[in-house]
């Protein structure tokens, strides 16, 4: 683990401000004796300058590039968080990047990435073609691929289980008597989206007269929370207000749901008597709601987890051959689907 | 603007895949005429091929930095999104670095910024104190404080008027009867616990037998989802069971305050009835509760938007005087005091 000043500061008895005087040279008085005996802590916890320490690389950088397509997506924001204590028990720094699904924003991003020659990169590619990511295998670095994939297996890669997911969560709506189901999703360009999109088709496909409607956003639509729930809403309510309207709303994750249900209400639709909703992703507040809503739950700890550590052994050992971890989510069964779940898990 | 793959593939009627192809050589068969033409349409709408740009800086990185305390604190993923679209109109990447408000490793972080030479610094800091922002002004480059500020005035900075801020919202607790508040805040270290927990005193201190009960985070408890969810719940249920326990909470931010709706609900207690909730932050499933949160909503795009212009000027003009700027919340006042407030704005 990496040492912190407040490591120090508790083991020296002083403020986490006078260590970083003692340490960072930022300024300030000190009196002698103790900035010897703060620089005595400081060496028996084994905290290591990284001033001194980057005399030593060269060659390498120790932070590795996190580059992800929307930094405002709770999703993306827990893995950075997961990559990040990863990094630090490796004693890396992250470089984070926003992509915006923008295929050139991406090349970008990782062309600075390999010139600053980081260790490593994890991505969220907004293709499942190579595109971009081409670079990265001529420079020669060590990348994995997180939430979404890229088609030839090349590279390490942390999935979530989508179609199964999606599967569960359409089969419980059909089960409730529903026929007609809206699908909201991004877009089908990445893995995600269109992995979701195949489980409610294969859902519905099962059941006679079910049918679906979808509501794709478009590249780079469905960016940041104010984008994303407006495009939601708009997708939403358009569905609601044609011909032959869903009963039930798939949302493909959970800023797309949060969209949803604020368009609902603003419209004056109730959740589940006018609509039905569940989707992908567990906001914190979703369970406050009037009627709590269903979910398929990311295990976001475990995938951010995952991809720091296949980088970090793709690192230690470059000709291992590519390993794609796929995770379940977790389904969480509640009422917005129209039914008489509890708030507990079914299965 | 810069000029995106999205700009190109629309003006030369292709796909994105393809322009990628072309530009980034990412591999992949293109017919030669359809290359050509790609790259004719590039240079008609000025695309700006990095990897050349790079040969002719060396002096500068056309990167800066974006140094927060916690990433998945949507604010700072709001704020994120604001600065990097500013940086985009200047042709900047920007690099995002998450400090947990550690100091050592917002050192370490700056430490690595001035490393890559990058052009300027937008930095949440974690203390009031010069600290490890002192490297930044040793190496002369540009920085900018957001959301917090330095005691000395050294940086320019995009602050929010926290102050009168709480002093409304508690004076509206005070107004429904409320005697007894409980302030729930993240480390007074830095600017924003520090000045509307001022805010909370000032308000109560013009009301006889009016107080306060203060639960205050330690620097770095109030980091993540699950940390600050989990600390200002604990914070909630701890006061509400002692002796003389408040009747209404204040929250320093959204994320605070969502870990103690759902505390409350946890606990079976519900809002406003058993204990009124109000506090800084707008989060969008907030106003979809039973009874719908009051808040001061922090203008997150003004301040991201604000704080990258100021850099991108400092950049062209280093010695300008420092300036700074300091934009007001919106008061929205809902249901959640226990009032009888509608949802729309009183003032």
């Amino acid at each position: 683990m990496v040492v912190t000043y407040r490591d120090i500061a508790r083991a020296a008895g002083v403020s986490t401000a006078t260590v970083s005087r003692v340490l960072s040279g930022a300024g300030g008085f000190v009196r002698p004796e103790l900035v010897e005996h703060v620089r005595e802590t400081a060496q028996e916890l084994g905290y290591r300058s990284h001033r001194a320490a980057r005399a030593l690389r060269r060659q390498r950088s120790d932070a590795i590039g996190l580059v992800v397509s929307d930094v405002e997506n709770p999703f993306f924001a827990a893995i950075a968080r997961a990559v990040e204590d990863v990094a630090a028990e490796h004693r890396h720094a992250v470089l984070l990047c926003n992509t915006d699904e923008d295929l050139a924003q991406e090349d970008l991003y990782l062309d600075l990435l390999v010139g600053e020659r980081v260790a490593g990169v994890i991505v969220a590619p907004s293709t499942e073609e190579l595109g971009p990511l081409g670079q990265l295998v001529e420079a020669g670095i060590p990348t994995v691929t997180v939430d979404r994939k890229v088609g030839d297996g090349t590279f390490d890669s942390v999935l979530l289980d989508n179609r199964p997911g999606a599967v569960a969560l359409v089969e419980d709506l059909l089960a409730h008597g529903h026929r007609r189901i809206g699908v909201i999703v991004g877009t089908t360009a990445a893995t995600p989206s269109r992995e979701r999109l195949a489980g409610c088709q294969e859902a519905v496909a099962a059941v006679a007269g079910a049918s679906l409607v979808v509501g794709e956003g478009q590249l780079r639509d469905a960016i940041g929370t104010a984008g994303t729930m407006e495009l939601a809403g708009r997708l939403a309510l358009d569905m609601l207000s044609a011909a032959d309207p869903p009963t039930a709303l798939f949302c493909g994750n959970g800023l797309l749901a949060q969209g949803v249900l604020l368009a609902l209400r603003h419209s004056g639709r109730r959740v589940p008597d006018d609509v039905a909703v569940v989707g992908f992703d567990d906001l914190p507040l979703f369970q406050l709601l009037d009627r709590p809503q269903t979910v398929a739950a990311q295990p976001t700890d475990r995938i951010g987890r995952a991809a720091a550590e296949l980088l970090f052994r793709r690192i230690d050992d470059p000709d291992r051959p590519a390993e794609a971890v796929v995770l379940p989510p977790e389904l969480r069964w509640r009422a917005s689907c129209g039914g008489d779940h509890s708030t507990t898990e079914r299965k």
